[in-house]
This record gives C-alpha cells, sequence and structure tokens, in this order.
C-alpha cells in the first residue's frame, strides 16, 4: 500500500466528461488499495475569466480581494471532481487550502507555503477517503486567503507530497510525459522514461510548460519522486528524480522560447562598472535578464545586449533611457526572436554537443544572433520566424527519425 | 454615528455594471460616518448554475461537497464587491463565512446559524473597514463549510444585525419597498412606510418575494429593525419592526401564491382519527399542508381537501394511494390553483374584512374553493386563471385606485 499523490490541471477537469475521466483514474488507483490524495486546479479557463471579471471591476485589483475571487475557482473544481469520485462509490471529500492545514507567507498572489499542517488530511486518510485538495491556495497568519500564482496546483501537489511522506507525486497531463521536443510540433519527437530533476528545470524554464519550475525545485529539495503522465492513454509516463539509471542519454530535449525579447545598446563607455550599473538596476525593478553579451571594447566603446521575457521588455528600455550611461544612445529592442536549446545532463562531459547543435543550424542556414551554455543546456537566440524550422533541424540531429 | 448592515440580493449584484453602483450606495454610507457591514449574495444565476454543474456530475450531489461548491458564488460576490469599494477610495475588505465567525450545524445545505464569533468583524471595523461578508455560508463543528438554504443571505444579514447590534438592516432590492400587491402587475399597488414583523411573515408565506422567511423571523425574535429598499431608487423603503405607529392600515397587502395544488379525497370512511391519520402521515415525509377543508359526514363517509406546494403533490398522492384509508378511493390533484390572501395585523378587530374580500370576488365572478384564517389573514383558493383578475379585484376594494 502506497500513499499516491495525483495532480489534475485545468484541462483534464474541464467539463463532466474530463471529471468523470479523472474520477475514474482516482477510483482505480484507490480500489488497488492505495491512499489518494488528489490536487486540483480551476477548470479550464475559470481563472482567467475570474481575472477579466476582476479587472472590468478595476484596472488594478487588490491583490488581497483578487486571492480570495481565484481561490473559489479551486474550491469549485474540488467540490465537483469529489462528486464524481462518491459517484463511482469511492469515499471522498474536498478540502480547501485552509482545511487542508497551507500556511503562506502574506504576498497575495505569490504566496509560500510556509508549514502544511497535515492533522486534518490524516484523519481524512484514516477514514479511507480520497483527499481532493483546492489546489493554489493557502491562508496567511492573518487567516486571510492567499494563493501562489500562476502554476501553484503543481507546488500543492508536490508540498503535500513532501509532508506526507508521500511514495509518489504524479501530474496528469494532456501530453503522455516529457518529450525529446513538443509532440504536436515536432515528428520523432520521444517519449523519456525518466529524466533529472535538473534537467526539469531547464526544460522548464525553456519553454517545454509541462510542470512549473517551482514545484521542481521543491520536490528535488524534498526528494519527491515525481511522474508526469496521460490523464487519457494510461501509460507510465516520465519519472522525475535525482538520478536516473535506465538511460544514459547526451541530449534529453530541445525547446523553443519565445516568450524573450533582445535590447541591444551600442557605444557604451568602455569603463569598469558597467555591467554591474545596468543589471542591477534591472535586478533592482525584479527584471529577470536571461543571456548577456558584452562586445570587446573598441573606441573606449562597447555594445551590450541581452535577452528579457516580453513583458518587461518596455521596462527595461525605460530603465535604459533613463540611466546617465546609456541614455541617448542607439537602443534596440527586438520582440521578434526566439530562444532554441539543447538540454541534457551528459552533455557537460560530450564537447561535441555545442558543434552539433550550430551545425544542424548552419545547415538550415539560421543565423545565430546570441549564445548562452551552462552545465547541462546550450540556448541561442535566433530569428523568431526561422523557430519552428530551427527546432526541427536540431531535434533531427540529436534525435534523427526512424 | 450608527453601525447599518446592507444586504444586497444577487440580482442588485448581477454585473460589473451593477457592482458599481451598489458599491456607490454602500461608499456614501460610509463617508456619512456610519460603520457598514455588508451581506453579498451570489451574482445573479450563479447558485442556479452551480447546482446544474454539479448535477451534470451526478443526480444526487453529496450536500457536502454542494455546500463547498455552492459557497463559492457568494465568496466570488464578496471579492467583486469589495473590489468595487476599494476603487472608489473607501477601505474594504471581504470576509467568508469561517472568517465572519459564522458556526453553523453540521446540516449540509440548511444549516442553521449557532453563534457568530464577531471578533475579527470587530477588528475590521475597528479598522474603519467597510467588511462585506459572503452570505449563506458558515462552518460547522467539523470545521466543513455549510450553507443556509435559499434566502440564506437574508438570514446572515439578519443574524450580523443581532450578534453586532446594528441600528438598522438594510435590504436593497429591485423594488422599492414592500407594497400592498406586486407593482409590476397591479395597477395602484401602494407602497407601505411600516409593517409588522407579523405581517411580514404572512406576506412572504403567501408569495410576496421579499425577505426570507427566518429571516424575519430571527429579526423579530432579537427585534432587529429591518428596512426594504431599493438599490437604484435611492428613496426610503418600507420599515419593518415590533410594533408600527406611523399608520393605522387594516389591511397591508394582497398576496398571490400559484405554487400550490389541490387534492381531495371523497368518500373517506367517517370515523375517528381519519384526519391525524392522514396528516400525520404526510407530516412525517417533510409535507407542508396549508389549508385544510374537510366536509360534514354524509352516509358515513366525508370529503377531505388540502392544499400543498405543487413540488409535493405528486408525493402526496402517492401517500393517499398507499393508505389502507384511502386506497380505492376517487383523489382528485388540481395544480391549476391559486390562493389570494389579505394580510393585516389590523383585521382580527374588523370583522368586515372577510365579507368586503368575499363581496369583490363575487363582483367579479369568481368562485372560491376552499377558505382559510388566521388572526391576521384571509385566505382563500381559486381557479389559476382568474388569480391575476381575482388580485385586481381584491386590491382595489382595499385600495381604491385614485
Amino acid at each position: 500500500m502506497a500513499l499516491i499523490v495525483q495532480k489534475y490541471g485545468g484541462t483534464s477537469v474541464a467539463d463532466a466528461d474530463c471529471l468523470r475521466n479523472v474520477a475514474r483514474i482516482i477510483a482505480d488507483t484507490y480500489k488497488k488499495g492505495d491512499d489518494v490524495v488528489v490536487v486540483v486546479s480551476a477548470q479550464g479557463d475559470t481563472t482567467d475569466d475570474l481575472i477579466a471579471k476582476a479587472k472590468e471591476i478595476t484596472g488594478s485589483p487588490q491583490k488581497r480581494e483578487l486571492d480570495v475571487l481565484l481561490s473559489a475557482g479551486e474550491t469549485m473544481s474540488s467540490a465537483l471532481l469529489a462528486m464524481a469520485v462518491q459517484a463511482l462509490g469511492c469515499p471522498a471529500v474536498s478540502l480547501q487550502g485552509w482545511q487542508a492545514g497551507f500556511q503562506t507567507s502574506s504576498a497575495y498572489g505569490s504566496a509560500r507555503i510556509k508549514t502544511i499542517q497535515t492533522e486534518r488530511l490524516k484523519v481524512e486518510l484514516g477514514r479511507k477517503n480520497v483527499v481532493i485538495v483546492a489546489g493554489f491556495q493557502g491562508i496567511c497568519r492573518y487567516d486571510d486567503i492567499t494563493t501562489f500564482g500562476r502554476g501553484g496546483s503543481d507546488t500543492t501537489a508536490v508540498a503535500l507530497a513532501a509532508a506526507l511522506h508521500a511514495d509518489r507525486c504524479q501530474f496528469y497531463k494532456d501530453v503522455e510525459g516529457v518529450y525529446t521536443c513538443d509532440p504536436r510540433k515536432v515528428k520523432g519527437a520521444q517519449r523519456l522514461s525518466e529524466i533529472t530533476y535538473d534537467e526539469m528545470l531547464e526544460l522548464a524554464t525553456l519553454g517545454a510548460q509541462v510542470l512549473n519550475n517551482r514545484a521542481v525545485e521543491m520536490a528535488k529539495k524534498y526528494n519527491v519522486e515525481l511522474e508526469v503522465l496521460s490523464s487519457y492513454a494510461r501509460n507510465p509516463g516520465t519519472i522525475v528524480k535525482e538520478v536516473t539509471t535506465m538511460e544514459k542519454m547526451l541530449v534529453r530535449g530541445v525547446t523553443k522560447d519565445t516568450d524573450t525579447a533582445r535590447i541591444s545598446v551600442v557605444g557604451v563607455a568602455d569603463i569598469p562598472g558597467v555591467a554591474f550599473k545596468i543589471f542591477s538596476k534591472l535586478a533592482a525593478k525584479d527584471i529577470n535578464v536571461d543571456i548577456i553579451l558584452q562586445s570587446v571594447g573598441r573606441d573606449n566603446t562597447k555594445d551590450i545586449s541581452f535577452t528579457v521575457s516580453r513583458a518587461h521588455a518596455g521596462e527595461a528600455v525605460g530603465i535604459l533611457e533613463a540611466m546617465d550611461l546609456t541614455a541617448g544612445l542607439p537602443l534596440v529592442c527586438d520582440t521578434q526572436v526566439a530562444k532554441i536549446s539543447v538540454v541534457g545532463a551528459g552533455m557537460e562531459t560530450h564537447p561535441g554537443t555545442a558543434s552539433k547543435m550550430f551545425e544542424a543550424l548552419y545547415g538550415a542556414d539560421i543565423n545565430i544572433q546570441m549564445i548562452s551554455t551552462s552545465e547541462i543546456k546550450i540556448s541561442v537566440l535566433i530569428e523568431q520566424a526561422q523557430a519552428d524550422r530551427a527546432v526541427a533541424a536540431v531535434h533531427n540531429a540529436f534525435f534523427p527519425e526512424g
């Protein structure tokens, strides 16, 4: 007998048929004799719809009230899923964040989980109930409702798995696992049977929207074994854990990220502290900078380029225009770019990976604007219009079809 | 400085414009210097929509989970209204049933309020916040979410007003108060400036859907002064209290109730205990019987007629058909009936009221099927097709036009 935490996203519970399908998976797990704790997201577009309702009232809704409003999405889906599980003759009980013991910080909209008081959860498991927890929500020390931000239900699931010492934390998705590439777009994309936390983190950051990063980081910290699998196919999925054993793959996957913008300033004074001054200014505004490229100085000036997420591009440009160092200099902000990356824990000991990637891009006649490397990934920035072609070419180099 | 409890129903908060209108009333009250506690229902058809969603999953959703689901309706409207009030520069905070201290019985779907722990409410009022309480919900001793059943937000408001010793409990509606008749249907319907709790109870029971009866009963018990007024007109409404002083009206209003069915059994044995046996059987099934009429015995048999709500008519017929006493006897179930009533605390000392009503019906050529009287009302059962004409005739007799 094991304790399994299962997490179902908004697409998996979008309507009554979806809920019934998910309920069958839960009931099957329960009937095998396992204890089951389920974490559920809001149905389909509920969260977006609720945000739209708030925006109809005021352009800048108070975060405390927005959290109250959004928490209702998961409240509703948890109750509906409990009904669907009960309809299969399986005892179930829904719990809201405050009932499930989620104590958080008071940072409305992006609250951090401080502790989970597991008494009520254990009582319900002791009663042989399937426990269905509304994801994404908790309460702070003022007894106010808080939410964890986008992807917060993934975090709810991993935190519960850690607190209850669950044997596994399963994420049911509309894909069958983690792939070497987006299977809807790239022919020959292969499902991975195992992957490490670090590889998963890189994949998530790079645009493979499978699991929320905060959730994977938490899983790594508490050594919670994850599984990504399909809520329809009923096949084994991809296991995410500290060390993978079954495969020794050099490269785990190829990803594309189009939520990025390149900003370049030309002719910055070539004096010490320039990079520090620019990037500390951006950091102070919580703007995350990804790839940074600085040209070698010439005529006492240098060029600095960096990428940020698109949402931050305008703000970053404004900061540069307001700085003495960069004001008045030629400034380029290009949002028609894409970041293509290969990820794999094995690549650090295999120097051929980068050249193989560059060769594939050269073969497809694609120009590289920027390059960034880490121990387990290589990323390049290219023109966005060429992104899909670039992914196909690079993927085919590492995972030849047939 | 007074403490005012204001309750807004689902129609008053149906969309963003409605919410903004309601927020203006709240902000105006607050800016006069009063402490304001607001109770809000779910928006528009939200509750019905949620019930429909549950029914899509299962024909008989578990009541505990249905309460979790339905509570989300008021949660959402409370947060949206708080945002709308804040947008007018007025500090506000939404509280859910469990945060507002509503401790209830565990009768999911029809929970009774046991106590209200007012600490949090008082803290928020002390901070000069408008407190917006999600109506209709509380928690039971197992820390589970409960709801109070239809009209439960009215009860929430009166209970809060009683617990906080509020100076007045206002109900904002889409009508300007309590009328002598339905103003949308009867020309010359007059708004009452005052009415007693007992009269209000009779009016509510008889089909004038202004305030929930449980709420009025609670107001009577704790002597909470109520006011029914319009969320659009900004005029004084109708005050509901123990003793009215300003007017000495014989009759307060004329009502119509079409949610009724007449059941008649012909030729029941004329022996002692017949009525007891039939009506105790119905009571055991929670079927509320309204008017009862028993013919004088003849040939050792008698006829028994009674009215029940339409929803219970089929079940009542089934019970009669299964009883030894009545099985096989001719049985009539007529749902094409309506109950017309006149209500007024003054009528018990004025014997002319009944004859005036009957005269008006006779003048309109309307046949009376059954008659029932109490200290403050006279009801007659008539053919449903004649109901509107009957109301107009009776209303005109007591409140002549012009």
